[in-house]
């Protein structure tokens, strides 16, 4: 096969966006683009999906609650009056619309254009000469029905989205959806429960006793009062949990250390690191086993370095942009607890999420120790993570997992988003996948078997998540 | 715009040097080549700028005191003799010329040909074959005044100089040189009288002490006297500050606690870890404030072990080529330290250098927790530093701080340098930064507009530093 | 040079496999390709190689004791029964020939189809389909005197192994070998007199007692047994030493102190962990001094956090596919260790490998600080190693140390491998490496002159590593 190459300026953003070559192109146009989307994390709020909410503007659908957006504004110096704060929501798009051209090379500036194309079809580019007439249409669009989120959801042919929710959460709008034609599951995430160091605590305590109507008041009825909230998670179709850490615990414990840290704490008594380790430990190793009972997956997001700016805690609370990445250690003692749990045959399928890409390489050899033949891929190295979540943060965790474990049996890609306008993702994690195997076959260092490569994308994509998970 | 394309071999080092295509040409040669330096640190000897040093042959000005070319040398297998002992200038260049092409693919080789090419016009490749050529020829140049420092900081378009200097310093040269049309500024480093673990600490109080008038016993009066220094500095011009750490630290701390470990030491008493950590917290903080108040912008090399062979050490003393990459942990007292002056009111313009590039998320992600809008790119994470101060090492860096924060924010390029010929790094940098964007473009990744490609290239380059910096 | 550029998609592992232009193919294929083969460490069996094996069939010679295999079957959910369990040969081939098209983009991809083409003339992919014939094909040869084990090393060029062995190993199929055309030398690895932690201690100071007829009851007579062991290995060619270890430990100790700790330990009595760091620091300190007495090279491998599975460590033992990438700090107490030995004049020549990927740029910095100008690279960051041995883990490696020392002294590839069809590793390395420069000279990075280039890849490739052992 021989082509004579004309080089050309590739123009932004086009149907071939990332596909550098023909192999490429025909993977992802053939086999890639038009499958269905599982959604197996994210944080869509389920309220918004049971009303079939309908946003008002470009603004509410894109700026409320996007700290990417904002720590980009803020960066550039934009005041948090026009991010945050009390400007009407034209004024604040127009602060976006001014900064969205200072953000090229940062993922923002290609989801921004990705969504707008395919959302709104709108193909300008973002800067403040296009801002009125893109929020003009953009915002028309947003109020016909064809952008409810529901629609907005079926739009990008996703069939099933998990939320993440407390184990104290009613589910009340998972049950309202239970007949729609997109499955909207709940996810267990209970880090409320484990970090006892945290000032919420006890009010937790207070709201997982009210929820089950059992006093807390030892290690063992904590345990009854989260069985009884996952068995209710269970029967809402939940099927996998998630754990926001800095690193997993895995000390020495027994239940009843776990028991004495739980008293002390509730005899109101400062905790040892040592005390609050016991109990991590715990707590993660039962909750270990719990999954495992149900058969759900586990996952374990690690390493992020949260709330750093306690002025703007005070102000604006958590998850508004003043996170970043640890460098916590993470091998021996997560190879510890997964030891633990699959040394008495309870270890669930797993994921595994690093935040720093220093970790990459611990993680997708970590997945190998306990991959053990009894389903393909129960060990996942999962997707590039948050600040990650770029192209080459994703090509880096695609990489170190091709390079040290099987890229064929990845579950894929997720949004981990709150917003209704991320799922051009699964699309861009498509793009570059096709893109990873095109350029090798033309290197000639893959053979040109474009079906082969084709189902292999499609399992990634798609068929070896419906497979993974029992949605 | 189509463009048939011809593979040639480029010719090495011409004039389009690391720039692949012609977007990547033309952002260089419009945008970025003739721009002025602001070379805001450094690590030159204000006494020669002052003295209009001529040096007298290739030697003297290349090999005496880099230690990036020593520490090849010695790898190399060349003898001590020939490179920081005895031989005649002459025969140390033969050596360094038998070696320069046994580095290629390191920064010397790139280094050693734009310098030669820059300053004295010379193509040809340093060998033992040219080597009496391009001595000759470079020596007689820099015998004129041609080539005196101050015309070669011209010759390169340097704007402004920032040195590295002790707070003791007396910085009469700076003084001498306050009507020069380049502006020569102080930096104030302090390392000395923070390192309280060193031998060198009780002889650094005296000379604080003596060069103050102030008798040093008490961690007020230490303070008295580094305020009088820090207002002596500013006097001089002085606008940024610098330190050189493993690792910032920042434990609970109060200034009688500091002030009971000063008072120890002073006693001759040895000091636990947990003391000197107190004592490190409590100097950066109050550092911090005063830089601040002064309206400073501070630095923090973190990272670097040096010192790491004693038997050099012992012969040459520092900075002679026995450093090398730490593995501290970074992030967390890091985060307390930014946090402890923000939640004050109280955190300067910052920026955070690395010395191990598996930080570089990490500080990437740092900085944007602590810009709060008021102004732009308040917190930086500096450009590639030492041993990182390479392609690989500068694509990396530039990357990181793309992905996960604004490019377009950057201060951009500085040279570290003890050397009058190392300013054609900003020129290396600059060609790197237009071919990042030119790659972009040319894959369809960056929209092709040269004009605003130009300005975001011009603004990192130059514009950045002189709005950031009040010189 | 001026070439009229077709694109074409390049034949999977064709002549020009990783060659990406003419000048990387030149450089492979007139220097490098038939150069001999140094192999200077290695796990293979000295006794198959005295007893001149032949292998039954490809599943023998391929499938035994290849943990990289079995690891990804396991991924892919084949049951242990047709991995290391009772299945026939066959059977279990079929099983690996199954897996194979899902490695892809993992080195077990290139490297059984290099190994297939190399050894058997088969340009086949490996898959269901063809599988039999493969069998077939592959297994009729290997039973032909061409195919005994000799033949294969000396079908490769391989001039010289080291295999890796116990100071208690009687070394009997080495002194069988000593007149055969290939170098077989064994490699001194005490690790199990260093690791006083682990449970096999004690069985393994009876052995060493055993072996040299000294009963071992203090740290004197430990040495006194090391000693005689190491003596009698130099006897038998040996040159170089090896250790696998999460961290080089370099506490403060006295010899007395580690005596002590000893007899604790004999007596049955728990160590601390200070105790145990105590022991280490002073076994890899004489040890240091030990091999630079004679002349010995020492290998350090650090950073593998082993045995993670008990549940298969329990059934399968070491080495069976359950080790993964640990993030053990490495700089500051490898500094000091090295600091140690070169204080004294006692530091031998030296190869630090790192298996996190993480710390490339420490080791690539930390040799810098002992290469003292005493010969051509004493120090060398090894080549990257076990999970490391693929095409972004050498390339880094190697950008690293080009970046942060001069690749050209680096003594380049090993195999380090259990099986005797891994010799074309040296190929994919030279490839890899010829790539390297041809990119660079085709960008403009480096000068075209093919002759200079081609004499740094032989001496990376055979020269260096030829002149550096005393073999």
């Amino acid at each position: 096969m021989l082509t004579l190459i004309v080089m050309m300026i590739k123009p932004f953003l086009n149907e071939n966006f990332l596909l550098e070559n023909n192999i490429a192109e025909r993977l992802f146009h053939e086999y890639a683009r038009d499958l269905p989307i599982i959604d197996y994390h994210c944080h869509l709020p389920p309220q918004e999906i049971a009303a079939d909410h309908q946003f008002a503007n470009l603004t509410q659908i894109w700026l409320q609650g996007d700290h990417y957006k904002w720590r980009a504004m803020r960066t550039l110096g934009v005041n948090e009056q026009f991010i945050t704060g009390t400007a009407d929501d034209y004024t604040k798009f127009e602060h976006w619309a001014a900064t969205v051209p200072y953000t090229l090379r940062n993922p923002l500036f290609h989801w921004t254009h990705l969504e707008l194309q395919r959302y709104f079809g709108i193909t300008d580019l973002l800067k403040p000469d296009s801002a009125q007439r893109i929020y003009q249409t953009a915002s028309e669009k947003l109020q016909t029905p064809e952008y409810s989120v529901q629609n907005l959801l079926r739009k990008m042919r996703v069939e099933v989205v998990c939320t993440t929710d407390d184990p104290t959460d009613s589910l009340e709008y998972h049950q309202q959806l239970t007949g729609l034609d997109i499955k909207i599951r709940p996810a267990f995430r209970p880090d409320k429960a484990i970090l006892i160091e945290q000032d919420s605590f006890p009010g937790y305590l207070e709201k997982l006793g009210a929820v089950t109507g059992i006093e807390i008041n030892s290690f063992a009825n904590l345990w009854e009062a989260l069985r009884q909230r996952a068995d209710f998670f269970h029967q809402q179709g939940c099927r996998l949990s998630d754990h926001g850490l800095e690193q997993v615990r895995a000390v020495p414990f027994t239940d009843e250390q776990a028991n004495a840290v739980l008293q002390k704490h509730l005899r109101g008594l400062a905790l040892t690191a040592e005390e609050i380790a016991v109990y991590h430990s715990a707590m993660l190793f039962h909750l270990g086993q719990l999954y495992h009972e149900k058969g759900w997956v586990q996952q374990f997001h690690l390493g992020a370095l949260r709330n750093n700016n306690t002025r703007m805690m005070q102000t604006l609370g958590p998850d508004t942009g003043f996170d970043s990445i640890g460098d916590f250690d993470q091998a021996s003692s997560l190879a510890r607890f997964l030891n633990r749990l699959d040394t008495q045959n309870t270890l669930a399928k797993t994921i595994l999420y690093n935040l720093n890409p220093r970790d990459n390489e611990v993680m997708a050899t970590m997945i190998g120790n306990f991959n053990d033949g009894s389903s393909k891929g129960k060990m996942q190295f999962g997707s590039a993570w948050w600040f990650l979540d770029q192209l080459d943060g994703m090509e880096k965790q695609l990489n170190a997992l091709s390079n040290m474990g099987l890229l064929s049996c990845f579950i894929g890609m997720l949004t981990d988003s709150r917003s209704f306008m991320s799922f051009p993702r699964h699309e861009y994690f498509r793009r570059l996948l096709c893109n990873l195997f095109g350029r090798e076959v033309h290197q000639g260092m893959l053979p040109n078997d474009p079906a082969w490569l084709g189902k292999i994308v499609q399992d990634i994509c798609y068929f070896n998540a419906r497979d993974y998970f029992s949605f």
